[in-house]
């Protein structure tokens, strides 16, 4: 064996892989109890803490020909920190329960910790992975929760916007699925299997797009920023801003008008993870978001229309109909 | 389709198995912002949370001839309260990633949801699932998250075990390896391949064995008391008492010294995840903790002795070396 990096984790067992993935964490951990013990111990400024979880599972969710373990970190990590950024929360820890095949290669594993540790760095500075779990398992899967804190504000939750209120997105909202599209249309052989990426047969654009559907960077920061602007309602645009600006005014019951002209791929495209987020009339929109539509009281059955008309088709991407089932 | 129950996750779609979900968790959210939003929020008294999280992954972790869904939402949650009281803490929440497999029927995940259900209000009243995810995956995976808060006591660690020192355990210790050798000697057809118990052909103890292994119910109320009694050191028996107590003396650079007569299965059985605890020699031990043996500075090589004699062989269960890596 010449190549350290090419051992797998069935060679190496599940101690020595542990204790190369906490080399790769390095010193990031910032809790009182970080890894090593039955759980770790976190304090909680301002006496509460948000929670979530999200899992990215291979075939449903992710192609290892398109996305190698740094992206895989990077993902798992930024979509759970979008959503501790979406209730207003600054995100203090991550926890990873990783279920690996005995195939999987150990520099597969470091360069999914270095992922994470990239997204934290990035996204979320003070945050870091402060435990997790190693088990055996034929598909890989990568299980994050998210810890954040308030730091004394309260939660802003999904059903809080009021008539009048300024709806706005700050990040990414088409690009992502541009990059999934991207991925799909040129990236697959005669038999529809996936093949790795040419980046050089990408022109800057496409390979902006393709970065934001391998490596998502929602702006964590800016959901403590909001809330304390004010945000009337917050959460983050996983499934395509019509689906999810539906779900909003339908926890908030009220409608929701999207600005004409907006494009198609910003209506509709998933995974971006961007904050969309409600403010009364009368804030001055934090700076990183963009106004992009306007609350009104619910009336007859659309939750969101576009210039002020119903919205047809599909909403946005939907995982159990748009997904092929495929791995690879 | 006659029975509802039979109806597969495939068929349903994730909201509809969402739904179905909540419903059999009912009302036993305790957080301020349950599931539902992007993320919980919970309140953490003394402002300071544990957090743990451990996986059950069909083929490593549990065969399903044998392990129906309620046992599986039992032990999923058991282990990680475990962890929890193993800190000297209370739990007050879990999260619960399921990724499970297209025929996985209603039933199956409804009585996984009531194991869970279970497991809180038996063990830990007042700790409900407090959110999740779901995905679909080709191997039915259970990844939990507990968090659990100190009320205001500092945790109680792997590594403050000091000579003199009583250890004690409380809660079963070779009653799950008892029963998972009862599975693996007589619940296998001729080929090794798992097939389903027949409880009418084991006796009560035997019985009881097989719920150890299936269901296990540590003493979780336990952990916060023995914190509150002075525990130096704590940690839970998931892999054998001589394997942990190995760890605890390593992490508090001491030895420990085992009585001498105990039963083998006692020594080496894992699963049980009862609570293995250090006192001072002036306090009392808690209801519950039973003294199995005495701390000792560390001299020579051994971290574990028992009547002073050194320990031969494998220390205890590891799931490497011992596990069949078959499924069914």
């Amino acid at each position: 064996m010449t190549d350290p990096r090419a051992q797998t984790v069935g060679d190496l067992g599940e101690r020595a892989l542990l204790a190369r993935i906490l080399a790769v964490l390095g010193d990031a951990s910032r809790a009182e109890v970080g890894p090593g013990d039955d759980a770790a111990v976190l304090s909680a400024p301002g006496g509460r803490i948000v929670v979530t979880t999200d899992t990215l599972v291979h075939g449903p969710d992710f192609r290892l020909a398109w996305s190698g373990g740094f992206d895989l970190g990077f993902k798992s990590a930024a979509v759970n920190l979008a959503d501790v950024a979406a209730m207003g929360a600054r995100p203090t820890a991550l926890f990873v329960a990783l279920a690996l095949p005995d195939e999987t290669t150990l520099g597969f594993v470091e360069d999914l910790a270095r992922g994470l540790r990239g997204a934290c760095a990035d996204l979320a500075p003070g945050c870091a992975v402060e435990g997790g779990d190693l088990t055996a398992s034929d598909t890989l899967t990568i299980a994050v929760t998210a810890i954040g804190v308030l730091d004394g504000r309260p939660p802003v939750l999904r059903s809080g916007a009021r008539p009048a209120d300024v709806v706005a997105v700050a990040g990414e909202l088409g690009a992502a699925a541009r990059g999934l599209a991207l991925l799909f249309d040129r990236f697959r052989d005669a038999e529809g299997r996936p093949v790795p990426v040419d980046a050089g047969a990408l022109t800057a654009a496409e390979r902006d797009d393709l970065a934001a559907q391998l490596r998502p960077r929602p702006p964590i920061a800016l959901g403590p920023v909001a809330a304390d602007a004010g945000a009337t309602a917050m959460m983050d645009v996983s499934d395509g801003l019509l689906v999810d600006a539906t779900r909003l005014a339908e926890a908030s019951r009220v409608s929701i008008d999207l600005d004409a002209g907006m494009d198609a791929d910003d209506l509709r495209g998933g995974e971006g993870h961007a904050l969309l987020a409600c403010f009364p009339p009368e804030v001055h929109l934090p700076a990183g978001f963009r106004a992009v539509g306007r609350v009104a009281p619910r009336e007859g059955s659309s939750a969101v229309t576009v210039g002020g008309a119903p919205v047809t088709g599909h909403l946005g991407w939907d995982p159990h109909r748009d997904w092929d089932a495929g791995r690879g």
